[in-house]
């Protein structure tokens, strides 16, 4: 029987340790000749199915497979481009099946969040229906840490791991310069939807006093009132008042904080940015000197801070991706299971597709504390071990040493795909920010 | 003859490296028990001396002592005071004197800026005048690298490897959404007077196309429309474009960029952040999407990714200030002089602190590229040997395991300094943010 082609997508917002889940696929197939055929990486994602833009991995040295592994952002691109529903768009989900068998291709692991798991899960309905035999596998991947079915997601203790290191270092400055100058420093980091990522940076705060002294979730609705109070006490306490706050915190109408303030000299809102809000807020109502940092995508490429535990399970999962293949399994997604805490240990379990799809893992009430200020033990026992270890890449003049791809493409067999690339601009999905 | 004591005090906002100093200083002075008395610090740096708060090193363990190497942020606290002249406010430098004299202190070590070294000097004109023996040293300190007669400044190199770092792994992260998400990523960095700091950022841009495409200089006023220019043709050849702003960056009018944009909702203009601004003014002219970040003090206090030649010359330093007090100098700085640039080799030198203080070096406009947009050649090769190097600090459950003194005060031998502590809330300088 002929050899099967493999296909891999990045999907969504990337990570720091995105690449290591490729790695890790990879270099598993290549040890399994004698059951894949070549391995191809989609051109940015789904797209590169949908135009046949497809990186053939044969080209690549295997040298530089292997600095996947230390190598942040998506090697092969990644893409905000969600698939309507089937009935809306089959077009798409046939024209995927028409690249794949144009390429004999008979394996499809898509790498991502949510969205991806969903379109992973809808790409193996329609194989079925088109009678075209596809193995379909997902790889989880989401700083944000919200995906069902799975302990963690890789990619999130690495972001967890860089906002509580830069807290802490950011709080040491803060708490040297308080008597004379900045008393107030507010850090925005992501997490427009769930406050896992700022959850994280509390881990930092390892005794009382220790910054952070207060976190801003989305999952709490912002109290102006309670706020001021509790840094105005902070800072009688300590000296100052060390802040983080997840970019989707909300105002008890159910509003970004972020859209709800600043104006430009239009008057247009102004976009993005929740702590230069805070900050006004705190200037206008209790006069202190405050410093303010937006953290944006520096917090999720920063590969240099990388947590040894997310690099492992991030490879670890694209591994698992190539034996759940081999042992012939579709429609699945290989998971984290944590089997003890203390010491902390973890395998690889599975869930279906059709499950994980769509679904939103909040982070649960009881790892905020009463107040909604701060997080709990509870929380730190989750999160601590996702941060452990470090895990330094190579460094060159002074600066890591990631590594490029050469990216060759295929040879293209099928004609464009006009239907959607035409209609492309008007119909893409931002998923979100 | 009695042995006299050691007063050392931090100033201005801290460094990465300012502890790495102090415990150069500190290590040394402990190795010259025969020469030198006691070793105190001043709490929140000259104001320590001028309330007579002197933290006495002496319960301080060794370990904690050496952990000081790698520890961010000013351990014994810093100021932002500055004193005023001679002739305005002769009575708080006789306080200074006072001070040393109850607990007599026979060596002052000022590490600070420019303002610090100016400080320095006068302490040690009113010595002379008042007739008491001073041995007063400067140690240079700042991010800004903006001090005369040194080759660069202790701080400054490990900002500008958290920078470089920062907008090459941020720039990774770009590329790969760009051709479906966002376009344009834009990295504030401090400097309010001089493009040092982001200038170094450039180091991450090895070859044609490679992030930071775009560089906004203090020095160069910002020019709307060839920005916008670049902006669009970088875009256009490469997909996405990266900019690294200074916070010092100004209009054709002389006003910060930062100051003459957004408003509040009271119409107050809003304090800080260039990078929404830039932002701002892409969105509106070029509507392509975008993201920005602003390290802030982040980027200051990044001990985790400090530059191994910056610890180094650091801790240098510190230990050259004691053996400079141990050779009967006085009203120096020691500096650090570039013997050899490939490969690159560095000594101690000296500077007279008279000539120091107060003067400030500017970014060479020939490390400008003439378009204004980019670092050149000679700038690479001042800037690469500062960020060789990496010096990690030991780790703890996951996180910096940074070090924490005790920080114990010596008993008080005279009465408060009344006329100026009524006076300080009125009289305190803010030197810069």
């Amino acid at each position: 029987m002929e050899k099967k082609n493999i296909f891999y997508a990045q999907s969504g917002g990337v990570t720091a340790v995105i690449n290591a889940s490729a790695c890790g696929l990879i270099e598993t197939a290549k040890k399994n000749k004698h059951h894949f055929g070549k391995i191809y990486a989609g051109k940015d994602g789904i797209l590169g199915a949908l135009h046949e833009n497809l990186i053939d991995l044969s080209k690549e040295n295997l040298k530089s497979i292997r600095g996947l592994r230390y190598t942040p952002g998506g090697a092969f691109g990644s893409c905000r481009y969600k698939l309507k529903s089937l009935e809306d768009n089959k077009a798409e989900y046939q024209r995927l099946i028409e690249v794949f068998k144009a390429h004999n291709i008979g394996y499809f692991f898509y790498n991502g969040g949510n969205d991806s798991q969903d379109t992973a899960h809808k790409v193996s309905l329609i194989s079925k229906e088109m009678d075209y035999p596809l193995t379909c596998i997902g790889i989880p991947k989401t700083i944000d840490n919200d995906l069902a079915f799975t302990d963690n997601c890789p990619g999130f203790g690495s972001v967890a791991k860089y906002v509580a290191v830069s807290i802490r270092e950011a709080g040491m400055d803060v708490a040297s310069m308080a008597s004379s100058s900045t008393k107030v420093f507010i850090l925005e980091v992501m997490g427009r939807h769930t406050g896992w990522i700022a959850s994280a940076a509390g881990l930092a705060s390892e005794y009382a006093g220790a910054p952070p002294h207060l976190i801003l979730f989305p999952e709490i609705f912002f109290n102006e009132e309670n706020f001021l109070v509790k840094v105005a006490s902070c800072v009688k306490k300590y000296g100052y008042c060390t802040i983080v706050v997840s970019e989707g915190t909300k105002n008890k109408n159910g509003e970004f904080l972020s859209e709800a303030g600043l104006k430009d000299a239009f008057g247009h809102a102004q976009l993005g940015g929740v702590a230069p809000v805070i900050a006004q807020i705190i200037k206008t109502n209790l006069n202190l000197k405050y410093h303010w940092a937006v953290a944006d995508y520096l917090q999720r490429s920063a590969r240099h801070i990388a947590s040894k535990v997310d690099v492992e399970q991030a490879y670890a999962l694209g591994q698992a991706a190539i034996q759940f293949a081999l042992k012939g399994k579709t429609g699945v997604m290989p998971t984290i299971i944590r089997t003890s805490n203390k010491p902390y240990r973890w395998k690889i379990g599975e869930a279906p597709l059709e499950k994980v799809a769509n679904q939103e893992k909040h982070l649960p009430r009881k790892y905020i504390t009463e107040d909604g200020f701060h997080i709990t033990n509870a929380c730190r026992n989750y999160l601590r071990p996702l941060i452990t270890g470090e895990d330094y890449p190579p460094y060159k003049n002074g600066l890591p040493d990631y590594v490029k791809l050469k990216n060759k493409l295929v040879l293209k067999k099928l004609s464009k795909f006009n239907k959607t690339s035409s209609k492309e601009n008007k119909t893409v999905t931002i998923v979100d920010s």
